[in-house]
């Protein structure tokens, strides 16, 4: 098999559980946060400082690579990790939610979806299989199925035909991956996605007839797009139990660090978000104690590293003082900078609550993790006002 | 002595030199280029990869830092190096150029300059005495004397009176240092500025009393400033002619590889500009076979380094198609993993006419990488037209 999942531990009080999952590319251990190198590169970073974060996987999007390079100039730099330059593992999304929220003029019928590309208004269609050997085409580790997103709020009605919609898609794309190993490629792995947006009889419906296939490993989605929090982790939590405890249970969008660690409570594995990333570009990122705004005037000579508490290169070598005046003079080296302690701090905010489910403390864990990090003390030093708390809760 | 320097070799055929100058912060082997980081970083690049390049010095602006973030910030931050986090040498320039290029409503005076930032129209004096304890705060290991520029062309009396002024300004820097040192403080080196445009006999004027000065190191200024490079090239031999052999020699602002070893061929040691790092930003890099602009359709899926002949982590690990791709994309990676290439180019060019000089063979290395630079066969493997071949004689 291309891929396998062990589980290494389950904590007693919660649901949380650490695994490894074994790629091609080596071996993911989860909990695990994934970086987004959306255009086949995650902003600013080199991959020699993706390992140096601690990454084992990345995800990479399949609708921007399709537009560009495209495909075939992938295959023909001998797939996407020799193109990056990167030996770790990779996830790609089947392309769907960009299709369905970055392309212009879509039309949605059950065959697929037909497209412009907001890049140069070239037409476009993708099917379900399509999507598939799309993804094994880029060299993929783990492939998504093509799924249907909807907007939040939506009818019951649409809810059920998009599921409807999802599940037929997932098994043609599951019967496309068949074929393709038939013909001797198709090694990457396949999850399905579990679809129905907050209504818990649907999302159990899409379960019960997407669960009959044997994907790979399962994934969430759907959530996070706008609903409430605590409506989203209810989900998560349905999902978590019906989902088989031998797969890998894939979070898809979630980065927040509080989310993280509650559905990491709640059984999930998986994660991947652009937020860490993106904020870090525009000077903000989280620290354990809160959330910090580089730019703050009351780091302009203060001598600490953005987190004490962090041990990524940018915490070693930098100062918070310098780090601002990076970003005050607009030097992309502050980008870069933030970027590299953002995406560290994710993986390794995963990485710990793994330990605390060996350890058998994921509770405890969580607890003092919240605890320091809404304490919100980035400012202490100067005693200037403290930085805006992240409220994650609505 | 802060400063010492020492040759290991001279050309035989050629004025070309090799040295070595000893600064508080290691030994800066010469001929040198050095990178130059404007602001307090050289763009894009952080100082790991700048000394993975081979550099031992950079170049830092004194009028850009002045402004933002303050020289207050940096001694408090414990200087330059510890601001960067750059365990090399820094030589900053005097802040002369910057005044009088990016500065608003400036007015010079024999007392001085009075200016308006750039950024945000505050009112600034700078005296010539002022330059040497900025650079001095800023804890720089070569300070530059302040000097006046002027445009050229210019009449003969404005070359008569610049070189005036830079010499009283000069010597009144020189004061300074040595009252600094009487504080314990100025353990940096100093370099005199030789001007006169290109005017022969104001350059030897100039130098007639500025050489009287015990300078650490003597800079050739007011070149490349849009006169003809022939004649650039000539006030370099002249002005290397007078010049002691036992102090370095410094050429501002010159970073056209072919000018380089042109001047490296006529006595010079050091160089700096950001040409190639401005360049790279933009796409375009120098190989060893001349010119490549990097989003050039033909290196599409090309999959070779940049470089088939540099060892930089941009030419190890990545393809010309991947360098294109981040490009097309607009990526930061692309500009960053350009700018790693384009310094190494030049730091290692500085280096191996250190060799050759070493070897005795500088005229023959000269002579084969201008062969190679000029052949301009970037392009061969696909046999579209070649690039545009840099040309810097007129």
């Amino acid at each position: 098999m291309a891929l396998t999942f062990t589980l290494d531990a389950l904590d007693s009080d919660t649901r949380a559980r650490a695994g490894r999952l074994w790629t091609p590319h080596g071996e993911v251990l989860t909990p695990a946060f994934m970086p987004v190198g959306t255009q086949g590169a995650v902003k600013t970073l080199a991959p020699d400082e993706l390992a140096a974060a601690g990454a084992d996987i990345l995800l990479a999007n399949t609708y921007h690579l399709l537009l560009r390079p495209g495909v075939e100039t992938v295959r023909q730099m001998e797939g996407l990790h020799r193109f990056m330059s990167w030996s770790g593992a990779i996830l790609t999304d089947s392309g769907g939610f960009q299709v369905l929220s970055l392309a212009e003029l879509r039309k949605v019928t059950d065959r697929g979806v037909e497209f412009r590309s907001h890049l140069d208004g070239s037409r476009h269609f993708i099917a379900p299989e399509d999507a598939i050997w799309i993804q094994d085409g880029l060299d993929t580790d783990i492939a998504m199925s093509f799924d249907e997103l909807i907007e939040l709020p939506a009818s019951i009605e649409t809810v059920r035909r998009s599921v409807d919609r999802t599940l037929d898609w997932a098994a043609r794309g599951w019967v496309e991956r068949e074929r393709l190993r038939q013909e001797g490629r198709g090694t990457m792995g396949l999850f399905g996605i579990n679809q129905g947006g907050v209504e818990a009889a649907e999302r159990a419906r899409c379960f019960d007839t997407l669960g009959t296939l044997a994907f790979d490993g399962f994934a969430l989605g759907g959530l996070w797009v706008g609903e409430s929090r605590s409506l989203s982790l209810e989900m998560v939590e349905r999902d978590c139990a019906r989902f088989p405890a031998d797969r890998p249970r894939y979070l898809m969008g979630v980065g927040h660090p509080v989310d993280v660690i509650d559905a990491v409570g709640l059984g999930v594995d998986m994660f991947d978000c652009v937020l860490p990333t993106r904020n870090a570009r525009r000077g903000t990122v989280f620290i354990a104690t809160g959330r910090l705004v580089v730019k703050n005037a009351a780091y302009a000579r203060d001598p600490r590293p953005l987190d004490p508490e962090c041990d990524c290169y940018t915490c070693r070598r930098f100062t918070r003082a310098y780090l601002r005046h990076l970003f005050m003079s607009g030097e992309l080296l502050g980008m870069r900078l933030a970027s590299i302690h953002a995406v560290t701090q994710m993986i390794q905010l995963a990485r710990r609550a793994r330990r605390a489910v060996i350890e058998g403390g994921f509770r405890a864990f969580r607890a003092a993790f919240l605890d320091k990090f809404r304490s919100g003390e980035t400012l202490t030093r100067s005693g200037v006002t403290t930085a805006p708390i992240p409220n994650p809760e609505n």
